[in-house]
Parts: C-alpha cells; structure tokens; sequence
C-alpha cells in the first residue's frame, strides 16, 4: 500500500532513454512512499498496487522540482537605486569603483540581524518556492569576515529548517575585498584560506566552497589557494568565470574537479574542453545577462559541441540579478541564449542537481530520489520556455507533500 | 460608518500634487464604501470616522490596481513552436510570410469551442491577476470574420462575468488579412467598416476600435477607412504604430484624436507632437521588444520632451508577447527602455486608464474611484521596476473585496 499515487499526467523524468532524451512518459503514473519516489512508469505498469491516496491530474504534465543552483538570496537592504543608475548608463565596474555595487550590500548586510536577514531571505525564497523551486543553493558571501560569513551560513540553515524546500549552502569564500583589507589583499585571502574555510567546514555550514574569478573581484592565483584549502577541508569547489572577461577561470575549475563554473559569457574554446573532460557543469544566469544589458553571450554553441552539461540558475542577488522566477530564467534562457526548451528543463533540473553534486537525490523522477516534483497546467513542455513570466505550477510537491 | 479602512501604509495615489508627481502619502489610511474609495489621506484626517473592518497593513505599500491596457488574451494554441523558430534565427516577418505568425493562432482560434477560448484565456487571466492587475484590456482580432471577431467579444464579456477584474473589450479590426481574402484586400476592409464595426457597436460589445498599421499589415489609408467608420458609430480608436518601420501611424492615429498608438519603435519627432497634441497615450509594450529581441527602443527621450503621456503593457498574445506578468512589464520597460520605476508605475496605473478612457474610473486612488489597489511589501515602490520576476502583490483589492 502506498502513500500516494499520481496519475492522468504526463511525465517528463529527466531520465535519458533510447530516442527520448527527456524520459517522456505519455499516460503515466508515479508512486510516492516516505517522501520518495517508489515508482514511475506507464499507468498500466503501475496497476495492481494500491495507494492511500489516487490523484488526478487531468492529463497535466509532470517535471522534477526545478533546482535553482546559483542564488545569493540572503542579503540585507536592496539596490533599486542602483538599478535605477544603471538605466542612466552607468555599467557594472563604474558602479563597484564608486563604492556601490557589492559594496553597498556588505554594508547592508552587516547591519542587519538576523531576524532581518532572515525575514528578507524568506520573502524571496517564498517567490521561488511559488515558481516550482524545491532546492535551491544559496551562498554566502555579503559579510567579508570570518564570523559574518559563518552567520550568513547559519542563516541559511535557519531557512533550511522552516522552509518546505532543500537549502544547499555555499560558502562563496572570495566575492570581494572589503574595505577594511582594501591594502591587504594577501592577508584577507590567507585569513579566509586558514580561518574560514576550515570553521565552515569543521562546522558543516556549507558543502562546498565558490570564489569570483575577475578583474575587478579575484586573480586565478588568489582562486587556486581558496581551492586547494576547500580540498584540504573536504569541500568541493565551484567558481564564479568569465562573467565580463576571459580570465581562465573555467579550466582553472575545472583543474580542481569544480562541480561547476559559472556565467561563463567569455568563455573560451580551451576552458569548454577542460570543463567537458572534468565533469565540470556551465551554470548560465540569463538574468544576470539581462540586468546587466551584457551584449556577449556565452558560447552556447561550444558548450554543445564539447557536451558540457548546462545548467541554469536566477543568480537572485541584489545587484546584478534580481531576480525571483525560476520560470522566468528558463524563458530567457532560450531567449536570450538561444537554448531550446528541454535544454532550459534539464538546466533547472537534472544538470543543476549535478551542479550541487546532488544527482542521486534530486533533479529527475526516478525510483528512490526524493518526491520533488511539479505539476504544470500546460500543453506542451515547449510552454516552460515560451511564456514570459509564467508564474509557476498547478501544484508543487515537496518530499511527497504539497504546499 | 464605513465598509472598510486600510491603515499602517504609504500610499501612491497617483494624484499628483505639488512638488510630488505621485502624490505619495505617509502615514495613510483609505476610506472604502460600497466598492469604491471614499477618502484618502493622512491617518490623521481619517480620524474620527469608524469602519465596520479596519485594516492594518504593517507600513506597506498601496498603489492603484495596476491596468494592462493592451493585450490579445483570448486566442487559440500557443505559439511555442514559432518561439523555437525565432531562437534560431528567423524574423517575425520571414515566420509571417511562411504561414505561421498570426496565420496559424487564426487557424486555431476558429477551431476552438467557447468554453476552449474561455478557459485558455481563463488560466492567462488568473495569472495577471495574481501579478495585481484589476483591469485588464482584451482584443479581438484573431477570427477574421464578422461572425469569429464578435464571437472573441462576447468571450471577453462572458470573462468578465466570471472573474474579479473589469474587462475592457477592444475590436481590433485590422489586424491581418484572412487568407479567404488574399487577392481581395478591399472588400476585406469594406466588410469590416460596413459590417463588422457598426454590429459591434450596436450590440456594444466593444468600447474601441484597434488596427495594425505595418508593411506586413494594413496601409495608412485602409487604417484611414477603419477609423472613419469606428468614429461614424461612436467608437474612438487606437492604433498599432511604428512598431516594425515609421508608417507615420501616430500622426493618423492623432489626427484621429485615438485613445492610444502602441508600440512606437520607429516613432519620429513630428508623430510624438502629434500625440501630444491630441492627448494620445504612448503605449509601450517591452513584452514583444524582448520576445522579438528587437533592437531599435522606443524613442523614451522624445516621449519625454513632447510630455506625452506614457503607458506600459503585457502585450499578452501568442506569438510576439507570450508575456503574463504586469510586474516583469515594468521590470522590462526600466531595464530595456530606461524608463524609471516611476515612469513605469504611472504606465501602468494612471496612463494605463488614460489609454483606455477610464481615467475617471481607475488608475489613481481618488474619492469617487473604485476601490482597486495593490498592497505590496516592499521597502521602496522603486522596487517595482527592480525585481526581475516579482510575484505580484500581497493582497488585490478589486471593487473594495480582496481576493
Ligand atoms: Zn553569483
Ligand atoms: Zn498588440
């Protein structure tokens, strides 16, 4: 007897078969016990079971969960004036080397309580959560010092634990220099190699470790010792590459084994081959593109050419990407980038659960992962890539259960 | 004794007073009696007066309820497959010209049911209104028919009947040519002036007239033909101006004195004062400037200098503006056109109205309008044209009632 039965749906599993990239199932049925997935299969593979609970869903499709595995969505106050500088002409750098940008933001953050945090935090989540969200990676990374960062974290795991979604926390150990270490460069980086990473990691607070790859953020240099002591510590790497430069960043990552390496708009036709060869997933963030006015776009061809598996991810960060629909990136990420629809699925789902080295528990349905799933009221899967602002599924089932 | 009074917020009217355009209240409470606004001010003037329900809104925000004065709701199928076609590399006019585009929405909306285009148009509508919209404009203009155009009218009033939202049906008569009529381009405008607009003004299922003045539509002179006949039975006008080419659509639209010309690309200078002149609103619609990733902007500056009134909308229609948010519209018209959060906002409240003549109705928080407002908890009403995604308010109010 099972706990529950969906049926009258189609199923997108996410699970490649011969012919049939996405794991198409037509008149499917999907079996749920103990907040697993027990299995999934054609409605008439499935008869002669019993459930607790049959439900309908009137020939709806159904998806995994979307995972959104690149967010910052725990800060304190917002940038809407600098949104508003930006519309004036005013770009990314010019707004970081006049104290804006990152800056403002650490400010902000610094100065909030926790429950501040916490409060903002949950606004925004509950807007992804609304989209079809059920994991979502969230970083660190607005605090610059050691126990600012760890509370951040702590943070996270606070959301973790009243929120019905999987928080996958991130310590982004490199993300700025702050003003306090502004002639100290080597130290900051020293402090965070010897002090924070190893207390993150004794501490558990994050499972892996993320740093900013650019001109105006960190060398490959200043990277590589971030990296190396992550590894000391345990905790795999991902890297923020070749957002506005070409700074070889992507084979630096993917030289570490980096779950990902992300953005990747400068990408080159050497960093795609290293990555393809490390395993390392191409994390785009068309909103980040989008906000910035970015006018180069990453190399999607290349990523294809080298099978580089791609994810895509909101970014939802204060500055540079404001962004709260996991629909909505799918959207631009076919509009923007020209990926087709089941790309922009598998990026929110399967290749972002690779992203955060979590593919045997999430981002397909298959028989033992978690009964993270969506149910979208459309005609054909195509739609998750056509409407613009779409505001998210019929229902959303989180651990077997809806909310 | 009042029904209802809202306190603990700011508020924008939308009533510009001096020296504050968007004639922003602190600390204020609005007075809401049998479905419209009594009173509006300070707490403090609203003192002394007793509501059977009072309020508090915990310091949020209230705005009008937003108005999305151009949209094509009701139609048949979507588009998805046109939307792949465009990401890899075809034009809106090279897609018209082989048979998709419009052509095929018309296919399939005469091949729809009733209760089809209801309850298609039904899910897209439930989605503006959970993005805060409280009025929503609707066109025909995908049957092509005399019969197939009224038939779409009377869908937007059967939708009005049935939905909390007030519901502006709008004939749009020249869209495009009906293949029926490939070689007989008159006697498809004579049908339509003589026909077509004088049943849909007596059976008053219209209150405008639309048309679609391009290359790839209608000429100057046929618009020239729609619009006489509309105003003969009473009707005013709107146009589809500039969106593609200058076809010097604004200056026939103003010389008609219409309601609206939308889109406006391709605006020039003498087209801008013509509007002015004649109090046209400027529509604009970033929905189809991002979906057609076109790059020619509407000319914000000159709309500016000639103090033409600008309005912002959806655009929601299946082939060049899959859009279903009014939120990401005003996203979109800040970071793709340069508007600021509060050009946007005016666009879509105030001017919204305007386009569709109800100014005296909706769009602004006034004594004597209906009670339709957004509550939205945000820190700042910039912020609606920041978040790239936003959800939609936190409560609706439509005639007074929230739901
Ligand atoms: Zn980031
Ligand atoms: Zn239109």
């Amino acid at each position: 007897m099972w706990d529950r039965l969906l049926v009258d749906c189609r199923i997108a599993t996410m699970e490649p078969m011969p012919g049939n990239p996405l794991g198409l199932i037509e008149n499917a049925a999907v079996a749920i016990q103990d907040g697993r997935i027990l299995r999934v299969g054609k409605r008439t593979e499935l008869a002669g079971f019993r459930a607790k609970e049959v439900v309908a869903l009137g020939g709806a499709w159904v998806t995994p969960g979307l995972v959104d595995c690149h967010t910052h969505l725990i800060f304190g106050g917002t940038r809407a004036d600098e949104h508003a500088m930006r519309r004036a002409g005013a770009t990314y750098e010019e707004i970081a080397k006049a104290g804006g940008g990152i800056a403002s933001t650490v400010k902000a953050t610094r100065a909030a309580s926790d429950d501040q945090l916490l409060a903002s935090a949950a606004l925004r989540l509950d807007a992804l959560l609304k989209g079809g969200v059920t994991t979502v990676e969230i970083k660190s990374g607005y605090a610059l010092d050691v126990e600012g960062e760890l509370r951040m974290l702590r943070c996270a795991a606070a959301l973790a634990a009243s929120e019905a979604v999987r928080i996958v926390p991130t310590l982004l150990a490199l993300h700025a220099l702050p003003p306090e270490y502004s002639d100290r460069r080597e130290d900051y980086v020293t402090m965070i190699a010897d002090e924070l990473i190893p207390r993150a990691a004794r501490e558990k607070l994050a499972t892996s470790v993320d740093a900013f790859c650019e001109k105006i953020a960190f060398t490959t240099q200043e990277v590589e010792r971030i990296f190396t002591a992550a590894q000391a510590n345990g905790l795999p790497v991902r890297l923020h590459a070749e957002q506005l430069s070409n700074q070889n960043g992507a084979a630096l990552a993917a030289k570490h084994k980096a779950l990902s390496a992300d953005h990747l708009e400068h990408l080159d036709d050497a960093g795609a081959k290293a990555m393809a060869k490390a395993g390392t997933v191409a994390v785009l963030l068309p909103g980040a593109f989008y906000s910035l006015q970015e006018k180069k776009k990453p190399p999607v061809e290349l990523l294809r050419k080298h099978k580089v598996p791609v994810a895509i991810a909101t970014d939802c960060n204060p500055g540079t990407s404001p962004m709260l629909s996991p629909t909505l990136a799918m959207n631009m990420a076919c509009t923007l980038f020209g990926l087709t629809p089941e790309e922009a699925l598998a990026g929110m789902t399967i290749n972002a659960a690779r992203a955060l080295g979590l593919a045997h528990e999430v981002g397909s349905i298959a028989a033992g992962k978690a009964a993270d799933l969506c149910v979208w009221r459309l005609e054909s899967l195509a739609e998750l890539g056509y409407w613009v602002g779409l505001p998210g599924p019929e229902r959303r089932v989180y651990g077997g259960v809806e909310n």
